[in-house]
């Protein structure tokens, strides 16, 4: 298991998230995704429509390097932010069984390689970074 | 005006969103945000706690160009989603009135040059893109 149990419990919990990507010239691009976290490979699978048409996913063929991000606020303020942030290597994957119609087969499925999170372990509040031993 | 009054009054609207910059080694980083849209440099303006010696400002130091995203979810699915995606060269300036005692004077600020959006406009909906002569 890649990831912690903390860690694991609020990605599970979440279905959004934002992907970041770099684009062959070098800038970034920064999508609001729908995604699951899969237990059993412990990676970010990504789902969308026209999913292989889309820039992100052309993204990550020649810069595979990711930035995902998930998060909420359940309270005021800096203090009342949670999120985690996965870096890793994403790579173009196809699945076939697919949570909603119309969904393409193509996903990005994102290999952690690093985790920087702010107050998802109620028992390690703040900031924890942990990187991933593959 | 670099952006028209659809794209202002949503990013106007909303103080959240998502940070993609680009480190030395190429890699993205992508970091939840506090923002405020300045209308009179027609920017966007990201202020924060320790913010000059976050990973994100000196990011931009040597990679300007930068994505923020900011989205919401009126309904289901996609067709339920709305996001304004601004692309841009950032760079760190110090602003000297600040909207939450502890803030950093150091702040981010986006200026646009591509803007790509989804259901934002009432008029238009669904995607589209502009491109901002600056």
């Amino acid at each position: 298991m890649p990831l912690d149990d903390a860690r694991v419990r609020y990605l599970t919990d979440h279905h959004q998230g934002r992907l970041a990507t770099v684009a062959p010239d070098g800038t970034p691009q920064n999508k609001p995704v729908g995604y699951h976290y899969n237990p059993e490979l412990g990676t970010i699978d990504i789902a969308g429509f026209s999913m292989d048409t889309s820039a992100k996913y052309r993204n990550i063929a020649t810069s595979p390097s990711v930035a995902f991000v998930v998060d909420d606020a359940i309270g005021e303020g800096a203090p009342g932010m949670r999120f985690v942030e996965v870096r890793g290597h994403a790579e173009q994957a196809i699945v076939s069984s697919l949570s909603e119609e119309g969904l393409s087969p193509h996903i990005i499925r994102i290999h952690p390689r690093r985790v920087v999170s702010w107050n998802v372990d109620p028992e390690h509040p703040g900031l924890q970074t942990h990187t991933i031993v593959g």
